[in-house]
């Protein structure tokens, strides 16, 4: 167990709001498609001013306001996105100068595994933390997927929105509950091909004449990721419940990540959840990639469906395939 | 302190050695340019079937047996070097399966903050591994830098080599001296210009039509980087060797970023370091980036001018701007 505490969360939607409808009449689908097949009706998309920077700041300052602190008394921020602003620098220092943040106050560093980067950030944030490494640390989710979405595979393109989320790390107070609980992730590489952009990276470097446009957008096999997730959540969240000796039923809330209906709707189906328990953005914000998870948690927590002291489980699926689970008292 | 060692290193160079001769009559630079301005005489680049991953592959294997390990045995992969193989899985999850390792058996995540990514991952790994909730961690940083080096920006162009190095990193058994005791690290975004790559992301995404080839290389405003760096190092430095009571002549073996040999020079003119101390690979590795900084400290241990119960300074520079210190004995 770990005295750290999720002190506080904060999250940016773009202004932009996309029905299903929209995207169906430009992406040349039959109307009613989209939410068939996604149960998605809508999802924001970022535009105009909206970057990854501007977005991670807002929601930075609501998360750092949310836990009674000022930027200044940031001393870590981790960024944690499927894609970096650029590539260098890391994403963390940008949002550093994007702040306004004291010069050589604060460390900065990302963390990438596609849209298991806000729970592998945390992992590494609260064991920090927890060490007294840092005292308030900063985690920084933001996603907008312009031209990183393949029309020509509208079965993936339909699915992402963008969204930023952050949330504010520091130890426990003496009189708190808060805590963490366990950590667990698990990395199964046969699946490595079936959620890939193959582009942007040295393999296909954008300069290198044989990259085409195609290699630099989401490619996804999602009934293969359905099938290996499908078969190892079960055996992977049983043992990481037992170790903590949780009982589903006690679980207060689930946040998982929002990938898609056939893989929340799982969570009752299969591993024992009350639809009460589970908190679903998916049909207003889509899949918000590292985003999903943070923001779910944070839109839950302005709404009152979490509230301090609740037994949360964060759980989540992600290229790789990665399957991983954090337990916490909120 | 934490009771964590760095149990096996290794790395892997690439064929193909490019004497700066040869470089000075591609890029058509005076002869003996690079040398007098960089004092770098040859480095590798990788060719053929070499790519990040079989470079990282390579590393890992030679680490691992280093540690006395089967690559089965690991169950963390941090990826650690400034640009991905692809965007989309993490290279770690990638390497994963490059090793032919046991799906599931481990967690697969990548660290970025450029220069400076070893550093933080090795930050993230050592406390992972002393609160137990790792075993047996894998740190690789493997570097490829074609495609991304503007041959119209020679003095930045000209520095850089590729290379993978990689750690792997246990908790110290009962009768070892090995341990881990202080690391620093402070941004200083008003720099964050002076090191870029703009491309390769969502700000200048490869598919939007106004990202031209130059925004995915790399630009770096030396002089600038130099100036802020050598005003802040010191008193950095000074108050890390502080914290944990260490003073420079009592280091063993300082192992500083190969950035360049203005900056490895800094270390003996100005930190109070004798070049004794100070591990260069510089003259014929080049700048290797996120490799740099383990691969000698690698090289260093193959030479035996690194030998266990040493202790070691490790100290870099990033984009960013960040200072990074990790003081420990090997």
């Amino acid at each position: 167990m770990l005295p750290v505490k999720i002190a506080g969360l904060g999250h940016y939607l773009p202004r932009v709001c996309v029905t299903s409808a929209q995207l169906e009449e430009k992406l040349g689908l039959p109307s009613g498609w989209i939410e068939r097949r996604t149960g998605i009706r809508e999802r924001r998309y970022a535009s105009g001013d909206e970057t990854a920077l501007t977005m991670a700041a807002a929601a930075a300052r609501m998360a750092t306001a949310a836990a009674g602190l000022e930027i200044g008394e940031l001393d870590l921020i981790v960024g944690a996105s499927s894609s970096p602003h650029q590539m260098i620098p890391c994403t963390a220092a940008l949002v550093q100068r994007e702040l306004g943040m004291p010069d050589g106050h604060s460390a900065c560093f990302d963390v990438n595994a596609t849209c298991l980067s806000f729970l592998f950030a945390l992992q590494t944030t609260v064991h920090l933390v927890a060490a007294g490494v840092y005292r308030n640390a900063l985690i920084i989710s933001s996603e907008v997927t312009a031209n990183s979405l393949n029309p020509l595979e509208p079965e993936s393109a339909v699915l992402m929105g963008d969204a930023a989320a952050a949330a504010v790390i520091c130890r426990t107070p003496e009189d708190g509950d808060s805590a963490i609980w366990h950590q667990k992730f698990a990395t199964f590489s046969s699946g490595v091909d079936f959620a890939q952009v193959v582009g942007c990276g040295t393999s296909h470097h954008p300069n290198d004449p044989r990259t085409v446009p195609h290699m630099n957008t989401f490619h996804m096999d999602g009934p293969a990721i359905f099938k290996l997730a499908g078969r190892k959540l079960k055996p992977f969240l049983h043992s990481f419940l037992e170790t903590i000796d949780w009982r589903p039923e006690t679980i207060d809330a689930v946040i998982p990540h929002q990938a898609s209906r056939h893989g929340i709707e799982f969570l009752t189906s299969r591993l024992g959840f009350n639809s009460g328990q589970v908190i679903i953005n998916l049909p207003n914000r889509g899949n918000c990639i590292a985003a999903s998870v943070p923001l779910a948690l944070a839109e839950a927590v302005c709404q009152g469906q979490v509230e301090r002291g609740d037994r949360l489980l964060l759980l989540a699926t992600g290229a790789g395939l990665t399957l991983g689970a954090i337990a916490l008292t909120f």
